[in-house]
């Protein structure tokens, strides 16, 4: 690059006051709509305006209303996941929907690191956002109590423990995952593990929860493997682990359709045929279950509608508006295809 | 909800004015380092903040400096790409990464519509961002225009013919089209097509130039199918076109991974083996072709790679450096798998 020159410069309020001949109170106050304007100030200032080329900063006015009109999406992943997790991107979506409906900016804030950590609750803090959707959250996140510290109107998707008494909206996993592995069951299946993942997060532990209460006597704790992600490779990684814990291994429930893909290569490598040797199922309905040969019997959950009744509960506590319950749970639904 | 109650208010400049019987505008002066404030007016502010709890607004301070220390990332794709395509991920978090380093917040913008390309032209213009990185901007994209127009620091993220002259990086698609075209007339395949894709992008139009140029003489344009979107569904209704026009086909270049992986699902569909029937490469190596049955052979482009160097470049120009060239093309590379 070449040593700095100057660029063009937007100009500022001090412009228009000095073209003016007035203070800059005095145009800071017509702009605010505020009283004690001249008439004769008033003109000065239309015409200053004009001549210098002044664009209104609104990041200015929204000082004066403590409104920035933008909403903070703070998505809290490590990169495979978020790379592979089609879940995140229709929440997003959803919430970008709505909050466009409404002329809200969504603004989204990628959390990889301690660092983007700490630099987010400066953000958050700084005014520059009037409230936040908590996407993917873990126990104790720092991120949560910067949150409640602050005060900002926020709501999560998803219901961490260290969140409780926060409004949020959710699935209720623990039923959806005794419901398929219910109907796995039901198969005639009777050697059936779990490949668990990201049980520190509510998730993934009531997902394991449910595949618990649905196996009652006949859970068998050395079939459940779990891993800290919901990813590929946590279900190829799974899946090698239960066919060297027991060779006889009949079903899987997968804590996700991306491990339930991956446990299915591991499957097609050894030799075993879903849903002939090994019955299948996932959870989410994403992308990867229709994909899967064969297509991967899951729970649907409506991702892009948690991303929507987030950003409707975050405008409603923007607007001052309390929540008379504070989470909404919205409902999930079995998808049978060929893999169970 | 219930109806509104008052939720606790954060302290403002006005309360610390009043707290410390001083006028606002000396508040103001104090916090911004001004000159002409007396040492009894400063103590009794500095009392005043810490009584009533004012924290910082650092919009506010950024008004002061003209400097928000954020940079936006517009992202402009339908939906079903939007989910399906990880390069989009990938491009984000090398942004955020290089960005984190330097302590600036990326905000990630999304345009779902033309609602949303209005509102990002307000927000952008409106003093919250440096600065911003453009992905996946089309030929004549009014978001190209408003950002010309605002005069705001930017760098796309490819390089649309109607941004000529702006800072762009990006990779040279019409040679790495050439030479995955090449490496597929090796094999020996002699009725070869392609499935282009989003030829209203530079990256579109530039991959069937390049598949042009390789196939020379042998081009038959009969042979080529276009769609709007880089997705797996281009993929399917390409191939099943590519199929009814000419059943002898024995090779396909589809203008992405996503697009060779929708190909792949219509030849085992239609009992055609890969690569022994037809060879298939793609475009990306994303997580697509790791995954497809065989693997794809593709090229690599480095998107991680791709979001850094436009995120520094970007701060270079924040900071009033000019770039030596407008854009900077980074490497591809040719990967060789099972699928050609």
């Amino acid at each position: 690059m070449a040593p700095p020159r100057a660029r063009p410069r937007r100009a500022t309020i001090f412009d228009v006051a000095a073209e003016a001949h007035v203070s800059r109170g005095t145009v800071s106050r017509m702009l605010n709509e505020e009283p004690y304007v001249s008439d004769a100030a008033r003109e000065a200032i239309e015409k200053a305006i004009a001549k210098v080329g002044y664009v209104r900063n609104m990041a200015a006015r929204n000082l004066a209303t403590q409104r920035s009109k933008a909403i903070a999406l703070i998505v809290h992943e490590p990169h495979s996941v978020f790379l592979e997790d089609p879940n995140i991107g229709a929440i997003l979506l959803g919430t970008n929907d709505r909050l466009s409906e409404a002329d809200y900016q969504l603004v989204c804030l990628i959390i990889g690191s301690d660092r983007d950590s700490s630099r987010i609750a400066d953000y958050l803090r700084g005014g520059f956002v009037d409230g936040a959707v908590i996407v993917s959250a873990r126990e104790d996140d720092p991120i949560t109590d910067a949150i409640a510290h602050i005060g900002l109107p926020a709501v999560f998707v998803g219901h961490p423990f260290s969140a409780a008494g926060m409004p949020y909206v959710g699935i209720d996993n623990r039923s959806a995952a005794h419901d398929i592995t219910r109907e796995l069951r039901a198969t005639g299946r009777t050697r059936i593990g779990m490949i668990a993942a990201a049980l520190d997060r509510d998730s993934g532990s009531e997902r394991l929860a449910g595949f618990r209460d649905a196996m009652g006597d006949d859970f068998d704790e050395t079939l459940v493997v779990d891993f800290p992600l919901y990813s590929h490779r946590s279900g190829v990684e799974g899946m090698t682990e239960l066919l060297a814990r027991a060779g006889d291994i009949d079903g899987v429930f997968a804590a996700s359709d991306a491990v339930a893909a991956g446990a299915m290569d591991v499957l097609r490598a050894h030799g075993r045929s879903v849903p002939g040797d090994v019955g299948i199922v996932g959870f989410d309905d994403s992308n990867w279950a229709v994909r899967c040969q064969p297509p991967l019997s899951t729970v649907r959950q409506p991702a892009d509608l948690l991303g929507r009744e987030a950003a409707s509960m975050v405008l409603e506590l923007v607007n001052g508006m309390t929540p008379e319950t504070p989470g909404r749970i919205l409902p999930t639904e079995i998808m049978l295809r060929g893999s169970a």
